[in-house]
């Protein structure tokens, strides 16, 4: 196929841009790195343009932009969606990267025969949008688009997508696709390909927990006025019970429950515990008593404390009795829960408990909703078949821990389903320092893209 | 008195001298003061040197130096140890000061009809030690030191004394003394003078939670491995029970119980809670059930967390499980409780009490014995005197929260009873942000230091 050698052709070329791309700190939560995330827009708008876009712009939102790109090849043909996210998780503890997270470097990695990249994004999701870009820029090279394509790219995805839900009800014509793809997930393995038909939700918290008007000496006052750390740390206690079970009344009134039968199948993907702890260097794990592994990631919510700080954190001991205490926390979502009334459930929670020695107030930062994507659409069957052609194995339907809330607002307003068309691995450390992507999960992720375009019009001329 | 003069005389040289040693920033607890706390030790000799010691020495140790300087006029006459501290807490959080820690100021403050001066040092310990360097020149200049006098001005306090404890059991002779004075300790109330006859002791840990090898996505594993945070707020939290008492086995067997006697005329001391509470301005006090909040401070031993960090702690949300979390956590201890062993109380305790999905690791920062001094002594009765003279009232004698962990070692090694004559108040803002110390509590304080040196003298010669 003339398009798979212009793929081959191209490597360098291929890899050298999304180096490029990986060079700019787009980090969306932290407004310092306001111009460089403005910066990846503009590359993105670039690329689409290059690669043979008819119309491509840079779409203002309030927050930061989304660029639309599209190429109608004919009217009547299926239509290809695109989604993915120019944005970054922040970096930090920058101490604990081996190169700079944006001066990527290729290197070699567990699990990755062919080195993999090492940057902030390169696999959540520049790495991974990007391959789409590349798959489009090679069926155009070779005049062989087998259907019409639509690109929205965002730069919030990683602080709730705040401004998509509002472009998206005001585009649905311009955005309306007969498939939606989305890059942004994980396979079990390359010798496992998989597609995510399962992803949670997520409500994120910051509480903050007040105490005396000001830091006190812990001996003048200590054993007699709250101390706002112990306080936080018995309330954040009190909401997991020693079964891993969240305390918070009604947060699990519209968890689904999945049939015997349901719960079987999931645990018949491929999973080695004495592996996965390994590889975390983990004696045991850690969780909701009742479920495994692969179900407390997939079906069951989560609360998790992702940042904790307050009094003295510098070298060596200060006396302090603190006057506040802060806390970052996020519950992960299944469905049928509701972000919304879960952050209410929190907030409410939060608040019922809090002794009267002190004052808390308790934020709502953002959240999405979970969702379950259909296994025996068109668009799933035509994107099984291109990876049973790349991959030489039928993928297996998987369900990831991990939130995409665009995904339930494109099943509400666009009224399709996306297809979880990831190619990385559970281990590119993702959010965390030293994330990477496979140099082969790259290229083989393009290839397959392109095999995607031909079954899928194949698929729809039935 | 002529003496009196002196010091009513020298009122604007006394201050400024005590100003410029408030501009040394010298924080033992922060190796990047290291030459301040130096440069305040060599302002220290040089104060005693023009007020009229006889020999000054800048005694070197594995750590910062101790000040040592004497006068002695007559060795049949009794001899008074002066023992005090140059080093200071850390200022963080530096923002929350109204004017610069390290760039003294004198301002209007509650509780000070003349004014107070504020800089961090400026109450614990610089301002009330220098006092009696200033009253030591006063009678010098007079010509009217009525005993022999001897100085030990350390730089570690705040850090734990680690290398005074082997300096006095090596100096034994030359601290010889009738009497020792430390003035680190505060009063009721300019209204209600006291003296300390009671202080805690301490034990500082810091502990650390280690889960996964590295930060991880709070998606992709959250719920199925372990979250250090989640698991030292729940370990923190079960150190203390519902009655705020300490569940660490062991804590509590060497505590002295007072007589109902005893703790009756403990309570006998001035204190409105009210007026307690909204200096704070917190709504309730918060402490082990069944004992009062002089109790509280003055007799039982607490459990709090001095900081606490871990996670993301910066702007927006960053859904990461982290690898591991930390904590600074200090006991305060009362008589008998010994602080080498409840170090270790705690330290087998909290590894007790570790899930095996985490490991965990315990350091001791330093500690303190707690102390409880006589209040019939001579010295006891000078003081008494002394303030009775200044204030026009008889001082109370109370017991204080804080931990001087050398009035212990004192009573040990050299075999003598403190007098714990402390001139600042409880609403200094010790170890706080704005911390300051009161204009007249200062110039009290040297006069009642200079009329202590009569009374004792008086009543040494029965």
């Amino acid at each position: 196929m003339a398009v798979k050698d212009y793929i081959r052709n191209n490597k360098d070329k291929f890899l050298n841009e999304l180096l490029d791309l990986l060079r700019i700190p787009s980090v969306s939560a932290d407004p310092k790195f306001k111009d460089d995330v403005f910066a990846a827009a503009e590359f993105v708008r670039e690329s689409l343009d290059k690669a043979g876009a008819d119309t491509v712009e840079v779409c203002q939102t309030a927050g930061y932009p989304i660029v639309y790109g599209e190429k109608t090849i004919d009217p009547s043909l299926p239509t290809v969606l695109v989604y993915g996210h120019y944005d970054v998780q922040p970096a930090d503890p920058y101490e604990l990267w081996d190169s700079p997270p944006f001066e990527p470097v290729i290197k070699d990695a567990p699990n990755h025969e062919e080195g993999a990249i090492f940057a902030r994004g390169s696999a959540d999701d520049k790495g991974q949008f990007y391959m789409h870009v590349k798959a489009f820029e090679a069926m155009m090279a070779e005049g062989n688009l087998p259907c019409n394509v639509k690109f929205m790219i965002e730069g919030e995805e990683e602080v709730g997508s705040d401004n998509l839900e509002e472009f998206v009800i005001n585009n649905k014509e311009k955005l309306s696709a007969d498939v939606i793809l989305i890059s942004d997930t994980h396979m079990i393995s390359m010798e496992n390909p998989s597609i995510t038909v399962g992803l949670r939700g997520m409500a994120y918290m910051e509480v903050e927990v007040i105490g005396a008007n000001r830091d006190l000496h812990s001996g003048t006052y200590g054993g007699a006025v709250a101390n706002p750390i112990n306080i936080l740390c018995q309330m954040i206690s009190s909401m997991l019970d020693e079964n891993n079970h969240v305390t918070i009344p009604g947060f699990y009134d519209k968890v689904q429950e999945l049939t015997d039968e349901q719960r079987k199948r999931l645990n018949e993907a491929p999973f080695d515990l004495e592996e996965y702890k390994s590889k975390l260097n983990i004696d045991a794990v850690h969780g909701e008593k009742g479920y495994s592994t692969i179900e407390r990631v997939g079906i069951r919510p989560t609360l998790d404390v992702n940042g904790i700080w307050g009094g003295y954190m510098g070298e060596g001991a200060k006396t302090v009795l603190p006057s506040k205490a802060n806390a970052k926390i996020s519950m992960r979502l299944v469905p049928d829960q509701d972000w919304h009334e879960i952050s209410e459930l929190f907030e409410n929670y939060f608040k019922s408990i809090a002794p009267d020695s002190v004052k808390v107030s308790v934020k709502t930062h953002h959240g999405g909703s979970p969702a379950v994507v259909s296994d025996s659409s068109m668009g799933y069957k035509a994107a099984e078949a291109a990876m049973e052609e790349t991959f030489g194995k039928r993928p297996i339907p998987t369900r990831e821990g991990g939130s995409i809330p665009i995904v339930a607002l494109f099943q509400k307003e666009l009224g399709t389903d996306p297809i979880l068309f990831g190619f990385g691995l559970d281990t590119d450390a993702l959010h965390s320092p030293n994330e990477h992507y496979g140099v082969k999960n790259y290229f083989i992720g393009i290839e397959t893209i392109a095999v995607f375009f031909e079954k899928f019009r194949a698929l729809s001329q039935g």
